[in-house]
């Protein structure tokens, strides 16, 4: 039984209990995001407040207890309105016409038989539902918070009241999950994107397309520096790719067939169709065919931290967890079967560099393999190629000792993937990355090379990404750090601060001989008291205080203070900038 | 009397010789492009030849000598295509097609009487044309070859045949051109850009979209990195920002009512128009006013490669030289009327820097400025401010000793603009950049700054970009080095050729010994012959060729050659590295 199914259910009942409760509430949309869920109401008089939680809990638990079946029905759209508009549903009546217009004709409905009012409840929703409450635990979910969201994100909108809720298979995991909470909510990018600087979001520019203010844009270059060099380490070649494309392209990949609802809408342009690239794959096959290839010249690695963008629902856009723009660290290696193995070690070996880098104790790469039942509809229909396939990749990862799981029925239509999941510092698991063994697509875009015996042959390509979207990563090391970064990625390393003007023009010279080594550094010139300034540098996360007044000066040193380790020490400018330009360098944990 | 109407003019006179001397000829379309011209027509069975291009040269100065008249006049759409129709002129029936597909109800016309036929000559145009071909020196344009050109680009349509042609004001400056033109080929982007594999172009991905090979990307990135040390050097924070936005944005940027032809078409989102961005500003400009900002805050300099695209009628797409998709060495530079003078300087300072870099000796600032004719027209009717600006810039400008002319009635229509021109090696002008002073958009966006005195000021802001795009600076770069690049920027700078396969493993260590000081070689490990081998790396422009035989396997050495100088010399590998690590971090020309 699948979490999600749980939680959907667990949101149907939500919405249950809300109505019983209070019988004027509109209920409007309510997804379910990574380890929990939540559903928008409009309340009559905004009259659910936080202390409500518990009783709403509690009668989410007695229906829970009580067996309720589910049963799944469509109806065309002329009735579902009509079945809405009686309930006064105005919410899910304008969601119904959305899925109309997007030519979605039968709106699917969930019904369940309550016992305490001897009619069903029931509520508009898409997902699968369990059969039947006992499959929930009543003991593994909890509500958690109420917030306020506008319905459409739009300020001009209604504000409704937002429910949070956790739920697990166990009471176990949930306990665990609400111990995380408490230390990932300290941990939040939400808490302090606004006082870090970290980006911004506009409503002119439009939801889910994150601006990013020169604080993230510096831990940004100084990823991609490191990617960079990793990669030229590893016999990578950069390329650039535009960031759109004709319609055709998308075709021929199989994204326009497939993929096309989380694509960007089309622009017609010159009498033809273009479309934002939600992927740099088909690009970079372009860039492999615009020049002859042998044998001799395999293994080619293309890499480009190529900006894609992606369509998600605007309900389902969270921060930097769900957005439309993604800058993500991709490469493309087309090798020869022969080569696969060795080439497939190598980037796993890429990964385990960069949780070393990054502190991540806890990974596991999950493999998802085609089911035999599904051939043909759900997978390339090749069965024999999909064993040796799978069989080649499983022989890879057990030679790199990297932890694995094995996961029928979860391959793409093409190709087996193997996803890639980290836990962070207090223990939550995001999925970071997946990778793609890819023997179908270098065919369809007829990719070749001349082999030895002047053959040509069609090469195997391995999509990667080890470093993930710059959003998503981000957003994981702002959890893993807790918001203090090491030095070498820290948009804020350095700041001088002067025990009072007298020793204004001093502090500069400090930071123009740290400018002078590239650190990124700053003074505070204000009239504010020592505390005071140091309370504000501390605010701000920054790696290094200095501190200087009399003796310093006299002495060209400075009184350093660590603000992860909170040492102090009065040491030279020179000592000081030797110190940290080496653990910049070295990239120090 | 403007260069283009001239050319424009010559255009419609050889369509007129080419009528007069093969009546069967359809004409299709002339655009002109910098320094030139050309015509596209469809001759009867290819009928027209490289070598007939003497007589219609001869047959055009005819017509220029005989002081022809033009007249300008429209006709509706369906009298324009009855027109065309009679005339046989399919390609043009189609463009007048295309014309009303974009709303252009008028279709323009140009009619000159032609003295030998006693009836009048007619093309569809309209760019102006010189009023009597008096105007024009027969002497001052010249034939230069043909080509063929598919139909609207599109392979599956008719060949056409291209005529090109050169027009100046006076023979002189043909002359000169010729002459340069001449050196030009040699170096031109389209001559070696396939051998060098520097970027493709694929019908796929659609008309003046590049895709950069590693060789582009190689010299891009080298670019990026000597812009961004130069632009933290100055005080200058790095953001970025999506490539899509809403179009809120741009219709309070004035780009949608201003500008909207050259930009890409919209996208439905969500029931919103969303648009792919031209310029980076109004992205900037939400950056700066994301976070409040003091007096002491200014100046504010934010600085973004930033990709943008524009539109381009697909008949005007040539190269690398205009291309819908552009990557901007970006930056906006937010500060008080105080300051605006200083941070100018500094900006001059830049290119000053860059120009000197790249041995750009002969360079030159516009200033175009406003007309108090055209005032609240053209112009923002304020012409104190505009006064006062101008004397700014100008007062500026003088102080930076840099070489400068005055253009009256250029300005942009809220700001007077700084386009910089420079020359060429071989003496030919590009554009390279475009600088604007912005009083208008800041106070449209209601960026403010709480001043000393707790007032909110709109600070003043400065759009700059020395390095203009990677499209065209490195299209320049290219003619300007012709093909030779400075070791720093060079896609390929060194190769190992082992005199024979005995060689090959000393060969290997060299280039591993190279590329951990990250310099970018390669061995040539074929069973070629030496002087193979020599040729082939010297016909892909490889700054050193490091030859190794027995000597230098026994002595740890190489035998450089120097493909610029052609000097050759024995030195160890270590002092080979020593000198070229040197050579590129000094960036030396």
């Amino acid at each position: 039984m699948n979490i999600e199914t749980k939680r959907h259910s667990l949101a149907h009942i939500m919405a249950q209990a809300v109505k019983e409760m209070y019988p004027n509430a509109k209920m409007a949309i309510g997804p379910d995001i990574e380890n929990w869920f939540y559903y928008d109401f409009d309340f009559w008089n905004d009259e659910f407040k936080e202390e409500n939680l518990k009783d709403l809990e509690k009668k989410m638990k007695k229906i829970v207890s009580q067996n309720q079946k589910f049963e799944q029905y469509d109806l065309p759209y002329v009735e579902a309105v009509k079945f809405l508009k009686e309930k006064w549903e105005d919410y899910k009546v304008e969601m119904a016409t959305e899925l109309k217009e997007k030519w979605i004709e039968n709106i699917s409905f969930y019904k369940n038989i309550m016992q305490n009012w001897n009619e069903s409840f029931v509520d508009m929703c898409s997902w699968p539902h369990v059969d039947n409450t006992n499959k929930i635990d009543a003991n593994a979910f909890a509500l958690d918070k109420i917030a306020w969201a506008y319905w459409k994100w739009d300020s001009n909108k209604k504000m409704l009241t937002r429910i949070y809720a956790f739920a697990f298979d166990t009471k176990e995991e949930l306990d665990n999950h609400i111990k995380m909470i408490e230390e990932a909510k300290r941990r939040d990018h939400r808490v302090l994107w606004e006082k870090l600087q970290l980006f911004t979001f506009d409503n002119e520019v439009g939801p889910g397309l994150p601006l990013w203010l020169p604080a993230w844009a510096t831990m940004v270059e100084e990823i991609e520096k490191l990617a960079k060099q990793k990669e030229e380490e590893y016999g990578y070649q950069r390329v650039r790719t535009p960031h759109i494309t004709k319609w055709e392209l998308y075709y021929k990949s199989w994204h326009l067939p497939y993929y096309k609802e989380s694509m960007f809408p089309s622009m017609n342009l010159d009498w033809e169709e273009y479309y934002l690239k939600p992927m740099n794959c088909p690009h970079h096959h372009k860039l492999y065919d615009a020049i002859p290839k042998s044998y001799r010249d395999l293994p080619v690695r293309f890499a480009e931290y190529g900006h894609c963008y992606r369509y998600e629902d605007s309900w389902s856009l969270f921060w930097l967890m769900r957005v439309r723009s993604l800058c993500m660290n991709d490469a493309h290696i087309y090798c020869t079967e022969e080569q696969f193995e060795d080439e497939f070690i190598k980037v796993i070996e890429m990964y385990k560099f960069y949780f070393d880098l990054f502190w991540v104790d806890k990974f596991q790469m999950r493999l998802s393999k085609h089911s035999k039942e599904w051939l043909w509809k759900k997978y390339v229909d090749n069965e024999s190629l999909w064993i040796k396939t799978e069989e080649q990749v499983r022989s890879a990862l057990i030679k790199t000792w990297v932890p694995f799981v094995e996961a029928e029925d979860e391959a793409a239509f093409y190709w087996p993937k193997i996803d890639v999941q980290i836990w962070s510092a207090i223990g939550r698991e995001f999925t970071l990355a997946t990778n793609q063994l890819d023997f179908a697509v270098p065919e369809r875009f007829s990719l070749t090379y001349k082999d030895s015996d002047w053959s040509d042959k069609t090469p195997i390509c391995i999509h990667r990404a080890p470093l993930s979207t710059h959003e998503r990563l981000i957003w994981f090391l702002i959890e893993h750090f807790a918001w203090i970064f090491p030095l070498w990625l820290a948009p804020r390393q350095v700041i001088v601060v002067p025990v009072s003007d007298k020793f204004d023009s001093y502090a500069k010279k400090v930071e123009s001989s740290l400018k002078q080594e590239w650190i990124r550094v700053t003074v505070d010139l204000s009239s504010d008291w020592l505390n005071k300034k140091v309370r504000n540098a501390e605010k701000m996360h920054i790696n290094y205080i200095l501190i200087v007044w009399e003796q310093e000066e006299l002495n060209n040193s400075v009184s350093v203070r660590n603000y992860k380790t909170k040492e102090q020490k009065v040491i030279t400018i020179n000592e000081f900038v030797k110190e940290i330009t080496n653990e910049i360098s070295d990239r120090v944990k």
